[in-house]
Parts: structure tokens; sequence; C-alpha cells
């Protein structure tokens, strides 16, 4: 049987895999940023054992991206995002995080404890 | 060489298929379906020559099918969307929606014209 | 300090999130399910860590579905997947099993262990 | 009312928008690339009015990637894709393509007509 540790721990990743892969690709603009931010936090929020999300679409990341180009959106992508998530299992809570490290979006579980 | 008209029809098709296939199975509840309808009119007003996307998220469909189950969310799909779309292609404007017709989700062509 | 075992269960969720909310929504028919299936194993088994992925697209479930309906094909979700996958993480294997319960897509832990 | 040749067009746009918002951000690999390609085709051949897709994820542009990176796989965009798309619409015929153009996945009509 899984401790409700690793149970929490399985929980915290369907939420941030789930994030991921529902809203990379979505068009994206310094504008709209912020609108798409909220709207990842409450829809991954309905998951079951969810307590929390704060999802940043990096602004200053994207107007970055955008100076270089002809157009004046993009896609989302790990690049422009950094995720922190809290997942409560039978008491069990889980911290996680996703940002950007060595060029590639890492998801980690920052603490699992009481 | 395709017509203004047909360029501008095949644009706006571009624009539903985006927005269906990127937000379909988003995780909703009727406290968050403002979130959602919000983020995806933003997004998809980003993409070339469309001019505005009103999307709403029925509320109290989503209630009616909540009622019926042991969840408090679902995944979003046609069922409890209406979306309505214009785009402009070089003047020539096409106004577009989709709504449910027998069951399906049906996006149509309202309007084609200068 | 997360464990080995509570990285490997977070792991597991990260891909059965992303292989979930890749591909829901999905137009499938029992003729393009093995396709669809093949494809999503093949492409969750890049991620790090992922050992094997086994989806089943049941084409019974889908012809029965369309069997009420005027449509040929359908969209992707939960009731049509049977999905097993195994990861390893620095030798701690985890064994993972998303099936329909009570009328919902339930991903569980089967097992985690050396 | 619409031309038929506008709502093939239409059609024509509807499965784009489609393809390229279920599948970006799939992972992949040159080795799954063909398998996500025919999963691609079948998938969006399932829509009304679709008569033919052709896709091909380019796995010499997924190798230059990847052999800049400390990954073995990356996340589907635009710049691995050639789509060709042939749609009937009441005998009305239209054939479409996408390919990167001046940096941008590009999705065009190449003929409309009978």
């Amino acid at each position: 049987m899984p401790s409700d540790a690793e149970t929490a721990c399985f929980e915290a990743g369907i939420k941030f895999g789930s994030l991921y892969h529902q809203f990379a690709g979505t068009p994206v603009s310094p504008e709209s940023a912020d609108s798409l931010a909220r709207a990842m936090e409450e829809a991954i929020e309905n998951q079951p054992h969810c307590e929390d999300v704060r999802v940043d679409v990096d602004e200053d990341a994207l107007r970055a991206e955008l100076a270089d180009s002809a157009a004046d959106y993009t896609e989302l992508t790990g690049r422009f995002l950094v995720v922190e998530m809290d997942v409560d299992y039978e008491g069990t809570r889980v911290q996680t995080r996703m940002e950007m490290e060595d060029g590639y979006p890492l998801m980690k579980l920052v603490s699992v404890g009481e």
C-alpha cells in the first residue's frame, strides 16, 4: 500500500502534468497573460486535493521574446511560467514548484510533510 | 487565388478549431467558468485578423451536470459553450457562432460580407 | 528532502496528468483508436524516468457510444481509456493505472517499491 | 448565405486549428515522430468533410534541435511540422498547407475549386 505521503506526491504530479499540457500552446501576449494565469489557477484548483495554485506568466519574458519578432503574441511554454502548487492528501501537505533550470521547465517537490 | 472572403472564412475556422482544441478538457466548475471564458476570449483575440471573441461558459448547464454527479467539477466540452467570433481579413468581415444543435457543438458561418 | 519513493510518485503523477490533458479531446473513432493509443504511449515514454506506457483505447466502448449517435467519431475522454504506466526513479519503481471507477477515470498508484 | 466555397474554407480552417492546438506541446523525439504523425492524420480525418491529411514531423529538425540540448525529446511545435490537408464540402475541394515562413508556421489556402 502506498503511504499517504506517496499518494500526496502522486496527486501533486497529476496537477502539474495537467496544468502544463492543458495550457501549453495557448496564444499569449503581455496583455493577455494575466487572464490566462487566473484561469490556469482556478481550473487546476478544481482538481481533488488541490489547495492552492499560483501561476505567474512572465510578462517581461514575453516582451523580450516579442521584441525580436514580427508577431505580437507567442505560444505559452515553460519558459514563460513560474508555478507553485500546494496539495493536501489526508492531512499530508506537499508543496511543489515549476521554474526554469538550465533551459528547461523543471517541476519539483519543495516539501512533503504534515 | 483564393478570394479575400474565402481567406477570411479560412481564418475564422482556424480560430474556432484553436479555441476548441486548446481548451476542451479543462477542469471547470460554476465558480471557475468566468475566468476560463475570459482567458479563452483574450487568448484567441491574439490571433491574426481576430477582431472579437465572446465566450459564454454555461454555468446552469454545469450545475445541472454536477447535480447528478459525485464530483464538483467536470471537463470543458462543447455542450457548456456558446462562442461568437468576428474576423476581419483585408476588410472582409466574417461572423461565426458555435452552439449545440441536435446534441453536437456546431461551428457555423453567420455572415460573410463587407 | 523528499524520498526517492516520493519523487518517483510525483514523476508518475506528472506523466498521468500530461497524457490525459495532452490527448483528451482528440477526435477518435474505432478505426483511429489504435494509432492514437500508439502515439500516446510513445509520446509519454519520452518523458524522464518513464519506463513503459500501455494505452488501451476501448473500441467497444467507442462503438457503443457511436451506435446512439448521428456522428461517426467522438472526443477522447477517460471513459474510453485504460492506461498503465511504470516509472523508475533512481531504482524505485512505481506502477500506476487509470481506469473508470464509479463513472470517473481514476488514476491510482498500484505499487511503490524496489 | 455563405457560398459552398466559403464554407469549405471555414471547414478547412477548423481542421487546421484543431490539429495544431490538439497536438502542440506533445513530447516528441525522432523515434516517436512517426507514430505521432500517423495519429494526427487519422484523428483529424475523422472530422466532417476532411478527405485527406498528410503530416510530416521533421525528424532532421528534431535531431538538430536536440543536438544542442541536454534532453532527448522536445515539445511538438510548428517548426517541426509540415501539414497538407484536403477538404471537400458539397463538391467544392479545398487544398491547404502549413509550413514555416519567416520563422512562423503559416497555414494557407493552396487552392479552392471544383
